[in-house]
């Protein structure tokens, strides 16, 4: 297979090289972390030197970090009505943007008709003004809101969305999963009494996730019971190389911090300078401030399926907006809650970058670009 | 550290040298399964290929094995109300053996009230005249059993579970998690609805797990809802190394079969002829079928607690009953409801074997046991 390209790390990074030789340390224990005996104990120290980690690179105590095997599990877990923070809560109802990920849509464990969604304006940015709205009258809620989108990688007022939903007695719940380590995020600063965070877009592996609480909150019923791990919060033997491979990926990440994150911008800036030369571009959420890594483009006449399979054929690994489904390629229902119809919503590309994209894999994008917009927009 | 002996299979297992084999290749691999490009298909095909493995050793068709994070989260996924098959269900009622591990007698999703247990004999095998009598009145039931015990090993009579279970126009449930690999298990040999199994007990990674349905089976809510992975049974992404490692373990295990049972049951009677040599030992489940690698042990004045702590001095790791929990040695629930008073069941330890577990670690084992024997039995 020729050399390939990569720019879909909004979907999935590399593992990063920390994490490989983390876990790879980790499968030489044996032992289970509930056991008592040395094998028991040394998977144990793994399991919270991780918990360390990632409650230092966002602010929180360890003890308020429990670990999920995905985002996902984080979100479910997190939207659940009892929550509570001090005179806050208990929240009854949740308050959604429309440009959430599907597992915050679906509304984790509130009933369907508990679960409300927040506009966001053209830019892809929650139209805070609805948020205050919806919170004016009704029953405390959780006001669930990601830091930064995936798509369209517009980041988010979590800050002034949490400040109104304190305002009211509600809660704020943060997506995180994709901010995290491309922008500093803190969870004090937020004012996030919850945040959901994933291994696998900062490069950790696949299939390990967190949720992160502040301190004072309380009414978190488990979703998976039984044995008492996570403190009672998640049951189940725990993924302790998947954990220590998260723990690396983020220690190593906040290490590159701002510098890896200064040199993705600078590269996507290259790329978007070179898909603009195609007559009649648009780029989505660009008045806005967004990720380092993410562009989201379209088009007249573009077709988000044939264009990810024709960048494929020609080396390069793209997405059209989300990948965290079934493989089909539906309208963006990020870029329909923007106000955009149907047509657009199904002809947009998203490029996503991450620490070890070069100069070189932006070249071979340009380029295969200038050859498929040719064919891809004839019409 | 000197060479230590681990003796803890039970609780969870070192990692066959296939399934790190297996994880070390899919590492390579950047792409999300879910992802139309290259990239994502090749991760695709690492799933679709352990799916199959696990599909074939318990003769299930591919399309129903779902993939979870733990044996804990497919028990959960699996105990559901409304679950159905041909004429039988929708169950409204769960009854568990008094035996289960604790995520199955947490009941899953069903309410407190809706859970009711089985007793078993003092030989720690479920009572199916306890069954019979449950399911002749009420609404249709899901009857969960385990295929074998953890902590003593003993088999159960699944077969005849489920068919008295059937016959009331009930389900059935198979905890698989301990007798994967260790005795042979085909789920329609078994007539089970539901199977849960688990990849750190048999060599795999922990953090991996499955729920295979039989054909026929309906009304399987999903727990985590969001994207369309694992045909809208689960949503997150997939944890593909650790999938993919649960692929080679049970292909291993598969091929090692019936020889490494026979070997681990010959050093494990070796081992229970030495321990005899003690005066006054119980081995619990003696006169009934049990795994061929354990062995639950008790004598008199024995205290678990300072025998794991004593035995993890001596260089060998053993356990008290269940380590999926908190690593509190509180009395077993198994003993409890096999009719042992507290001091009884707060007396015994676990010894389990593997396939890497040899005849010195054995001599190892017994060593410790003459020396500590005198100390601890000694009121």
């Amino acid at each position: 297979m020729p050399a390939r390209v990569y720019l879909d790390w909004n979907a999935t990074t590399p593992l990063r090289p920390e994490a490989r030789a983390a876990m790879a340390a980790a499968w030489d224990l044996a032992g289970n972390p509930s056991s008592v005996h040395a094998e028991g104990r040394q998977a144990r120290r793994l399991l919270e030197d991780a918990r360390a980690a990632l409650a230092a690179a966002v602010g929180a105590a360890s003890r308020n970090v429990a670990f999920t095997s995905s985002g996902t599990e984080a979100n479910v877990l997190a939207l659940a009505p009892g929550l509570r923070s001090g005179a806050r809560g208990p929240v009854q109802r949740l308050l959604v943007s429309a440009v959430e990920h599907a597992s915050v849509l679906a509304g984790g464990r509130f009933k369907p008709e508990a679960v409300r969604r927040i506009a966001v304006t053209t830019s892809g940015v929650i139209d805070l003004e609805d948020l205050r709205r919806q919170l004016a009258s009704g029953p405390p809620a959780l006001v669930s809101i990601m830091a930064a989108n995936n798509e369209t990688g517009a980041l988010q007022p979590v800050r002034e969305a949490g400040e109104i939903a304190r305002e009211s007695g509600g809660l704020l719940h943060v997506d995180a999963i994709q901010a995290l380590g491309k922008i500093t995020l803190n969870i004090n600063e937020i004012g996030a009494d919850l945040a959901s965070l994933s291994a696998h877009k900062i490069g950790g592996p696949k299939g390990v996730g967190a949720l992160v609480v502040a301190e004072g909150l309380s009414g978190l019923e488990p979703l998976l019971r039984g044995g008492g791990q996570e403190l009672g919060r998640r049951a189940g033997t725990e993924n302790v190389a998947g954990i220590a491979g998260f723990g690396a990926a983020v220690t190593a990440a906040m290490a590159a911090g701002n510098t890896e994150a200064r040199r993705m911008e600078g590269l996507r800036d290259q790329l978007e300078r070179g898909l603009r030369r195609s007559g009649g571009l648009t780029l989505f959420s660009e008045q806005v401030a967004r990720l380092p890594n993410t562009t989201l483009f379209t088009a007249p006449g573009l077709k988000a399926e044939t264009a990810v399979i024709g960048f494929d054929l020609e080396g390069i690994a793209v997405s059209s907006g989300s990948a965290c489904s079934s493989g089909k390629v539906q309208p963006s229902h990020v870029l329909q809650a923007m106000g955009f119809d149907d047509k657009i919503a199904q002809g947009a590309v998203r490029l996503s970058l991450g620490w070890s994209t070069s100069e070189a894999d932006i070249d071979c994008c340009l380029e295969a670009w200038r050859k498929l917009a040719s064919a891809l927009l004839r019409d």
